[in-house]
């Protein structure tokens, strides 16, 4: 049910705060992390901000690739997000069974539309991200910009460029982490009134 | 029901990415804006990003007075923060049946109790934050940095340093901007289980 995004309309598939899978790699090693820290910060061009702590490995990659994807899980990844958020995929490359936490955790792959990345099969949402480089931003506050440069979507989720969270599609809700383990979904949502 | 609540866990309170309300006050005049975008960039010491939009009036009064604070609304405030994030506060000063957006909409405010911001009566959390300045990232992203200086919940709906969104507290749950009005509740959560 995936769906390209048109990337004027890439901003709001982060824009209400869900927590996400970031995938990368780099001369053929690859990782996937979760990240509770991000957000658009501009819709036209589309880019976005994201907290990768500079200790990870996830971060090395990216910076050494200079991309990486953001990849948004739904209630039913709910395990599998906690898990690759609490260990290293630095270490995993000395266990030929589960070289990558990918293999670890039975997350199959498909390969994103523009830059080649390794996008999450069963995530509601996918963006390709280019790293812009600022160097002090990153240092002082592990914070990273990007300019999204392809979206898709899972079109039961997510139609004429807004997200339905429905009753009937509750298993593809975004997850939003409170801590230690514990996600509130997104549901039930409210249309504002006009005030006068 | 407003409890201090613990720098430690402040980041806690916008770590899900709820659409929050900005205060501000300079020389007497004050402002409260909507802002879809913002998150938790480090625990110790607590701080924060948030795209303020540098053409805005809440832009002016937070790079003037070097404060702001954030304030997440629950459901019940739909319509306020709709309201409030779709007028201008810069032009209201003329009007003196309502000189302001706090005075447009009914929104009732106590004094933050490090900054003396005000603060909007009936949100359900509350942020104290004094701006670092980083004046690149302001012009090329209109991201402000800032650390926390106090933090407020309601007890009804964060409590022990987490949320708990219940049934029984629904017109508490934190929104969640979709676009056009229309927000997710943050709303059934979800205990992750530990994989193997």
């Amino acid at each position: 049910m995936r769906q390209p995004v048109d990337l004027a309309h890439a901003s709001r598939l982060i824009n209400h705060g869900p927590t996400v899978l970031v995938t990368s790699a780099h001369t053929g090693r690859r990782n996937v992390m979760a990240a509770a820290w991000s957000m658009p910060v501009e819709f036209t061009p589309p880019r976005i901000a994201i907290v990768i702590d500079k200790h990870t490995w996830t971060s090395e990659l990216v910076l050494a690739s200079g991309q990486f994807a953001i990849n948004l899980p739904g209630r039913a990844l709910a395990d599998a997000t906690y898990a690759v958020g609490s260990v290293s995929g630095r270490d995993l490359a000395a266990t030929p069974a589960a070289p990558d936490k990918f293999a670890r955790y039975g997350l199959a792959t498909f390969e994103g539309p523009v830059l080649g990345l390794p996008l999450v099969e069963g995530c509601v949402a996918w963006l390709e991200c280019r790293l812009i480089r600022e160097p002090h931003t990153q240092a002082a506050y592990d914070t990273c910009f990007a300019e999204v440069v392809s979206a898709q979507a899972d079109a039961r989720v997510f139609e004429h460029g807004h997200w339905s969270f429905r009753d009937d599609n509750a298993a593809l809700h975004t997850l939003h982490h409170l801590g230690g383990g514990a996600f509130a979904c997104a549901s039930s949502a409210v249309q504002a009134k006009a005030l006068p």
